[in-house]
């Protein structure tokens, strides 16, 4: 019999339980032996309540196996995940900040007591990603990651999109659904989906990239004019979490862009998650499901635990692991180049297009037709479409458009991407 | 160092060569030892040369670790793989062939001889599929696995739908471009696709699922009048492989069908593939990506084998593996049910439509607006959809059809899906 300990039963953690006790799981000699929660009461009539206890060290004192950790956070995570592995306890883990933050260390404790830990379900939720990018495309130099990563994000979009509701309504909606928490700046700033890119960006690379060193623009800024334009230009907004590697380093982004309706991440609508990942000898390969959600996220937290099950449990030492002894990577986008979607108010109409004219007359450039984009656009706005910019030169050419006197103010700023 | 003796050195296994000889591949402590291949002199220029051999023997002598099969067929493959498996070498597969009809066989021979046995590249080229499914998805009930697995044929039909090219120029094209064989039977009579359905059913399902148990149609009685009229429709035709199980047992079938646009597997073009994965606990889960072609396969195949170096090589008694032990399903469609949409040509028309309605007066069907279907298709036919049929029903009142004497022949005869 293998002897599960769990930390925290909320959402996910109930999820477990509840795979754990059908029929067929229980044929794998799984039980969950103790589960720690903050609040005893709160749990105390449900049909595990003897398991209970809120004292981490009577999870260690039972003799666990696994110790399963779907607290979320990293205090006090951190230090129950830590203490685990260095007692020779294996862990599998849901928690992306624990593993943003974390990971290569955690990794490396655990492989210096002949342990393992897994973290499939700390990003696309019940896709399997993790596992398919370290071990199936370990085969590929993976040059670039990119997907939709957050789904409390993609559902606000999506409903702005559908129905015309204002940033601030589709928020409620989430919220109300239960899609997003009453707290929401780590989804809507774009924090979650940079944890997320990090984990992925790391295993892909083989260099530990901080997610700190991520760029993050969350969506919080993004109206409805910004969506009915790319609409109208072909295109929705979606919050992308992009990293790429070339010869000079690491590039990594969580912003909007406009990604053109025919690219296979455009499609992906509501709550649902999609990564790609481009290998030199794979191609692009996606994977697309439930990015979030109780039973989704105990899937990937039940797949880790067979899969210690069936690999570890016993005299075989751990495998080299995904996020182990690599270095930190260089992660800067300077020059990277985008095409940037911008709206601007000018104080004067012509003497604003003179000056975008003049300050990006080094680069390709548009102004689509005003009178086209339909009279429910301001049209006391510019609009323009600058191809293939450096990332250090927008901000530089933003700066000097800004202190042109020309202009009141910069409405947005959207980097627009055709062959995602 | 970990030594690998290939069988074979066509496409997939020149692949196999350029991956393990990438500079960062090598750090891995590979060493391809001996390749065996038909014609010697057909290699004897490149600069594998030397280890060579056209004698199977020469492998087994040589003190490998890793067979890696990519020669394709039955045999001698089959023979091949078993003696390798009965000596204790762990095998890495990508014949799918091998696989649908003596995989459970293999499987229990190598557990057995405690050693793997591996075949990620036989379904799906470099799509992770084999491991997310047995490994990741493990804590679910699979309750349906759909897919578009062979590349050859969406080519075939994508070219139709796009270009109103017929389907033996199309098959042409495909063959010029590679993407079909000089005899391409396998794949346009959709041999290889159900071959590829009894895999991932077997595997999704924990019964062994036959492949010669399967229901399978192919794609040569497909028309442009069946694509146009699809098109018209709102479908577009692939050939779609479909499996599901409920308490009664596995229905699995290859067949076209008609899917609705706005479904994800409607929108997989070309050689592509894309296959989803139905759990209790994830929902859908979708994987896509290049189904074949020399790098994609090699990408899974070099995938197996980093596989087995870091969990297998050494002391560990291999796992239980995705095909062991299981009991052989009863496979059966006649329960159930689809929608068809049917073209006929009458001998007389107005006859022939009261005798239709007469046949599926039981039924749910309409006769979609012919003025409306345009020009473009002959007005001496009949078109029909009938929704909710068993397969049963439909066998049955199609014979009553054709006996009737109002019926001059069945044009065509495809399912519809509105919700795959």
């Amino acid at each position: 019999m293998v002897k599960i300990g769990l930390l925290g039963c909320g959402t996910i953690g109930s999820g477990v339980v509840e795979l754990l006790g059908k029929e067929w799981c229980q044929k794998q000699q799984l039980s969950i032996e103790k589960i720690l929660v903050r609040n005893l009461n709160k749990h105390n009539s449900t049909s595990y309540g003897y398991k209970l206890t809120n004292n981490f060290e009577d999870i260690l004192k039972s003799d666990i196996d696994i110790v399963v950790e779907v607290m979320g956070g990293t205090d006090p995570a951190y230090f129950y995940v830590k203490q685990s592995l260095l007692q020779g306890r294996h862990v599998v883990t849901a928690n992306k900040d624990l593993i943003a933050r974390h990971g290569m260390e955690l990794q490396k404790i655990a492989h210096q007591n002949g342990v393992r830990l897994l973290f499939e379900a700390s990003v696309g939720g019940g896709i399997p990603i993790i596992k398919p990018l370290s071990e199936s495309l370990a085969a590929n130099n993976i040059t670039e990651i990119r997907g939709i990563v957050n789904g409390t994000t993609n559902f606000i979009l999506s409903r702005m999109g559908n129905s015309g509701r204002s940033y601030e309504t589709a928020l409620k909606e989430a919220q109300q659904l239960g899609y997003a928490e009453a707290s929401p700046e780590a989804d809507v700033q774009g924090y979650d989906a940079a944890r997320k890119l990090a984990i992925l960006s790391s295993i892909a690379f083989q260099e530990s990239v901080n997610y700190e060193d991520i760029y993050i623009e969350g969506i919080t800024n993004i109206t409805n004019d910004d969506i009915s334009l790319a609409k109208y230009l072909g295109y929705s907004i979606k919050l992308l979490a992009l990293s790429r590697r070339n010869r000079h380093g690491i590039m990594a982004r969580v912003s909007p862009v406009m990604l053109k309706n025919a690219v296979p991440l455009a499609q992906v609508a509501d709550v649902y998650n999609a990564i790609i990942v481009k290998g030199d000898a794979v191609g692009d390969v996606l994977f697309f499901g439930q990015g979030a959600g109780k039973l989704p996220t105990a899937s990937a937290v039940v797949g880790d635990i067979f899969d210690i099950v069936r690999h570890n449990i016993g005299s075989c030492s751990p495998e080299n692991s995904a996020l182990q002894d690599m270095p930190l990577a260089k992660v800067d986008m300077a020059d990277s180049k985008s095409d940037f979607f911008i709206r601007l108010k000018p104080t004067h109409r012509f003497d604003a297009m003179n000056e975008v004219a003049g300050q990006f007359q080094r680069f390709e450039f548009v102004f689509p037709d005003m009178v086209k984009l339909g009279k429910a656009i301001d049209q006391n706005q510019i609009i323009f479409i600058a191809y293939g910019v450096l990332e250090k030169d927008i901000q530089q050419r933003i700066a000097l458009l800004k202190s042109s006197g020309k202009i009141e103010s910069i409405l947005s700023i959207i980097r627009m991407e055709e062959e995602l």
